[in-house]
């Protein structure tokens, strides 16, 4: 679009928003005022037009509105996703994927694991979901894992704190297509950042600056405070011991890193990867699958030497364009960057070779799956945003009717998690690589009396000497060493206790000794994948109705169809007789079976309905392929074949041909166009 | 083996079992007298010389004795499956899988989806793990999911009663090999009823005929008592609501039974399936992935009419041989019996065609997967272990070295589920079917003076008309409605409250109407596979050891292999350079992508080990084939392919040939035989 037809368009908006804005005002005051229905009725009538005017223009500028309701319609009159226990009443957050969707997510998961751990060969890795306490209590968890929670101060009812922020400043904005620039600038910068205030901050932004109350009360709000997002349970029949729904994936491998290591040889580089569920005790469910108390993850940990990021095969991929928001630009102009990967990381706009590696993998994986890639952008977490351990993070994030999602994060973070593991189990959790060539180094040798030093200080005597010969700085060890030598007396504190040295128990000299191997802790860069956030961007994206005319036309949802691209399309193929008469029906289902043995998933419509109903219940699930028996198929063992998107059709001459080539059109080894080169179009049914 | 032969055998190990009980009485007897350690140590010597009789003796009535500790050595060391948390100290019960344990586990749970789901097209469905107390309260989980529990009186640590029994009973056998038969007999058909009893029963048992006690400390123990096996906590921010992780799948599917039936378009029979993790809060976990806290299971509800449990595809099945274990022969014999599943129906051992068909379907898997056929048996549930709705079940159990283990349930549970959870929700949880013709039938015509009645009954009158004309029996109706003719006053009870009818009220009478439809709850046939007792079945049925000489020979470990189907090996194929130099690494990498990317999961041992210690390694993962790249590929770019469980090698003059020779072996679309048909075989190597 031109930039000044936009400019048109968007200053058209301006006026029909600030006469929105006023019509509402009108409605409420004669609400408050206790005006007669029917008045009240005929002022929200044209509160509806003005709506459809603003509407109308906002699609014009941004492309048509989604159309949620005919979404959601047929999101669960297909069974797709349903509320979980729906018929004892339902509880917020947790959903289950009937045949269509369970179908559709396991495909996605699938490409996943072949694009990802196959491919790259991760050492794909299992751990339960249900955390003993130490685990979590190490990894920070049990602590600090927390959402910043304001209650209703009379009712009890609780909210999250920066959703309740997020909220008000959207209402404050929708409300207002006209606001000064600068005033809807500086809001949209505290909506960014919501997540990343302190409680004071926030508090200061919710009762003071805002005067937020609760939503569904108007009752004042407390301040911020925050609350453990963890399922806690007991493990055993005494009752003693916590154990935590595990809130992410990844602790599972940091904890078994030794025995990953020692899976492959002792040699790093490696990623490990697992695909299980995570659980959080969200304060407020919403928004279907995008924010629930249960969902999937697939997370990759990747373990390098921390001075040593660069990817072997990032040459593979330095060219991809990748759609970046960086930090400065999120606090400044609000713009998007499109740039290669190569350029990125040169640039110093992504941390290391590898970040950009998995980022551009990821922008790879979301093209085959079926995401938009226009509605993809990399967002950078904020310095504020960020665990102060780590080094760099980037959230894919996809654009949908409820706006921009984080449905990937892609972390470096550091050695922190190998770290923390490590000191709490003393494990030595740290990997090795050969020195070549060897490298002479300075120590701190020591020479202690083992005698005089274990009647002082019985068993902790090889820990203090530990603790001088390796733990301190060699400077720091021989500065001690000195003092030693001089006569004097030296405290140190080792592992919270006070030990007092003196010169007959050690004497600390500086020394060098060669070097084979160098042993460190791994820098972690973690890609970490939202499956039902991807489940539920995949149908979103790939949503869409048949006809121009029909946009506008409610209730028309049964000529909605999902464009899933075959390789997660969960029904890949439906075979159709035409007529409900015996032999066309038989025949309909040993083809379905024959397909079926071949490992394509295909269903069979052997109900009377017309052919054009029942190609359309198909395309509702997104069914890609359908291959239709007639009477000519009884006569001459041809079938028709269709193609869901373009609807398309072709004549194949024998049921075997058209069973290999839908085989193939749903590995993606044959494209459409071929099939339609090969056996000419049929005019359209 | 000849019965003349196996009887000299059995009469030999009687005869060595006795001098082992003795020799053991007589060590005891040294210690309780604070005998010299030397003179211990020299009988015990004399009675490990008794116990490698015994045991030699075993294996040659019974095969050789599993190698347990080989086994465990490479779970561990290869990491296989390893205890959770091991680094933090480790929880009993959870356990995690390494890269080899996680794709065997996948590839089960891939094979089983193609097998049942997609070969019946039976309908998916994905429920969430926590779970709201109302489903499981319904279910009757919440009140009556309970082991029965012993505590030590002194200690407080728990045990799980029938299991104290079995051990306890298990220990009398073994410490006796010379035990009366009849004895010996009854001892047994108390173990196979170990957890059946009630607590009185148990009691009795274990406190007074046994005088069990503690194991640990020799203390006295409890009552047994129930212990709730559900783990619990509470979903949202306020704490109110409890919920549980779920102890099994199925639930789910209950809950979703309208949804489901309505996707499939209102007929019946349907199945739906669902894999997922199930929760229990095991007393006492033990014998590694058999009995845990956390599990993957693979569960299918088949729903059919109650008198319709014919299966359409039974004659395909039929002359299938199932080694049966039904409840006669347990009371009695402890034979097993060998019979074609049609047999077993047309006799009335197994309930319905339907229970039969899924028994098949099963062993049918079991055989694709690995498993070993000799040791599968189809036990049949005693009538005190079924739960009082149940009409059959039969365990597919699999002998293993901790016994005979359940690794599946086939379960006909009538009507039971959905009835609870239709009347706890109110939700109409009947199918119908069209009746043709349709059916007179009599019912009881209430005319009823609405006015009066509710100005009597006021909320309540629609529901007391209901219970007359429709909940009651027409017989029962009808002598209500004389009652009332004749003048008197009639109490009816619904919902709990008492009502007082009069003839002014209504008019009850026979009448006759057509009906179209038949409505009825669906009876549910449930075959539910613990996934993880099957991986360890996998895996201990295929463990196996080169050469004759090496099984008694410890140590060897690195000897093992795995004899993996291809269809659920992890590893499908390893490439190995001969020599450590650069152009055959090179092509090693190549051929290994080139294999991942047709979809094979290939890796690559570029280490500087020789070849025999590289095709060991991979033996021991089970990796089913392997190409070796040497000298000559470089030359005329023909490669040696390896196959595992006879070590016989080819040579295949192009890569690109191997590749997909491998290809077709590993989707057994290729046998062995015809390769080394083809090209020849190798001298071995």
């Amino acid at each position: 679009m031109a930039d000044e037809q936009e400019a048109a368009l968007k200053e058209q908006l301006a006026e029909a928003g600030a006469r929105l804005v006023s019509q509402k005002s009108l409605i409420r005051q004669l609400k408050a005022d206790g005006a007669p229905g029917e008045q009240v009725a005929a002022e929200v009538n044209k509160m509806k037009e003005v709506q459809a005017e603003v509407d109308a223009l906002q699609a014009q500028i941004s492309g048509p509105v989604f159309d949620r309701d005919g979404f959601d319609d047929v999101i669960l009159r297909r069974m797709i996703v349903v509320p979980s226990f729906e018929i004892h009443g339902g509880t917020s957050g947790f959903f289950d994927y009937g045949p269509v969707g369970c179908a559709l997510k396991d495909n996605i998961v699938n490409e996943w694991k072949k694009h990802f751990v196959l491919r790259e060969r991760m050492l794909q890795l299992e751990g339960t979901c249900l955390t003993s306490e130490p685990v979590l209590k190490t990894s920070g968890h049990v602590d600090r894992f927390v959402d910043l929670m304001v209650k209703d101060d009379a009712t009890g009812v609780c909210y999250r704190a920066d959703k309740m922020l997020e909220d008000h400043i959207e209402n404050l904005i929708s409300a207002d297509p006209g606001m000064d620039k600068e005033k809807k600038e500086e809001l949209e910068l505290i909506y960014r950042q919501a997540d990343a205030y302190s409680p004071d901050e926030l508090h200061e932004l919710i009762s003071e600056r805002f005067k937020i109350v609760a939503p569904d009360t108007g009752n004042p709000l407390s301040k911020p405070f925050p609350f453990n997002l963890m399922f806690q349970t007991t493990i055993g029949p005494e009752g003693h011991n916590r154990g935590f729904l595990r809130p992410e994936t990844a602790q599972g491998i940091f904890v078994n890193f030794k025995r990953l290591l020692e899976y492959n040889n002792g040699r790093t580089p490696f990623a490990s990867a697992q695909v299980g569920l995570g659980f959080r005790n969200e304060i407020n469910p919403r928004n279907g699958l995008l924010r629930v108390r249960e969902f999937c993850m697939a997370e990759i940990e990747h373990f390098v030497h921390p001075d040593e990021k660069d990817h072997p095969r990032f040459h593979e991929v330095e060219d991809v364009v990748l759609t970046l928001f960086p930090q400065d630009n999120q606090l400044t102009t609000g713009r998007l960057v499109e740039m290669t990967a190569g350029k990125a990381v040169a640039d110093g706009v992504i941390n290391n070779q590898t970040l950009a590696y998995f980022m551009v993998r990821t922008h790879l994986f979301m093209k085959k799956i079926g995401i938009d890639l226009k509605k993809l952008r990399f967002r950078q977490h904020l310095k504020t945003e960020m665990a102060h351990y780590a080094c760099d993070c980037w959230d894919a994030e996809i654009k949908l009717s409820y706006g921009w999602t984080e449905c990937v994060g892609h972390a470096d973070r550091a050695c922190y998690d190998l770290k923390v593991h490590s000191e709490a189990t003393k494990v030595d959790l740290r990997a090795s690589r050969p020195l070549d060539p060897p490298q002479n180094v300075e120590y701190a040798k020591v020479e202690a009396n083992k005698k005089i030093m274990g009647k002082e200080f019985k068993r902790d005597s090889p820990a203090i000497i530990a603790y001088i010969g390796e733990t301190l700085p060699v400077d720091e060890a021989c500065a001690i060493g000195e003092k030693l030598a001089a006569g004097e007396k030296v405290d140190v504190e080792v592992d919270g206790k006070t030990f007092t040295l003196t010169s007959e128990m050690m004497k600390v000299s500086r020394a060098t000794k060669t070097v084979h191997e160098e042993r460190f802790f791994c820098s972690v860069i973690e890609p970490s994948f939202g499956i039902g956030r991807l489940v539920h961007s995949v149908l979103e994206h790939t949503f869409d109705m048949r006809g121009e005319e029909l946009v506008k036309e409610k209730g028309k949802v049964d000529r909605t169809l999902f464009k899933f691209p075959p390789v997660v399309a969960p029904i890949k193929c439906a075979v159709l007789p035409l007529l409900r008469k015996e032999p066309q029906e038989k025949l309909a289902e040993t083809i379905t079976e024959t397909l079926v043995d071949a490992g394509v998933y295909a269903t069979c419509d052997t109900s009377g309905t017309l052919i054009g109903r029942k190609y359309a219940r198909m395309d509702e699930i997104g069914v890609p392929f359908a291959i239709t028996v007639d009477v000519q198929t009884l006569e001459d063992g041809s079938v028709t074949l269709r193609e869901r998107d373009s609807q398309e059709q072709v004549r194949i001459p024998e049921v075997d041909r058209a069973v290999s080539t839908v085989t193939a059109l749903c590995s993606s080894r044959l494209e459409w166009a071929k099939v339609v080169e090969e056996y000419g179009l049929l005019s359209s049914a």
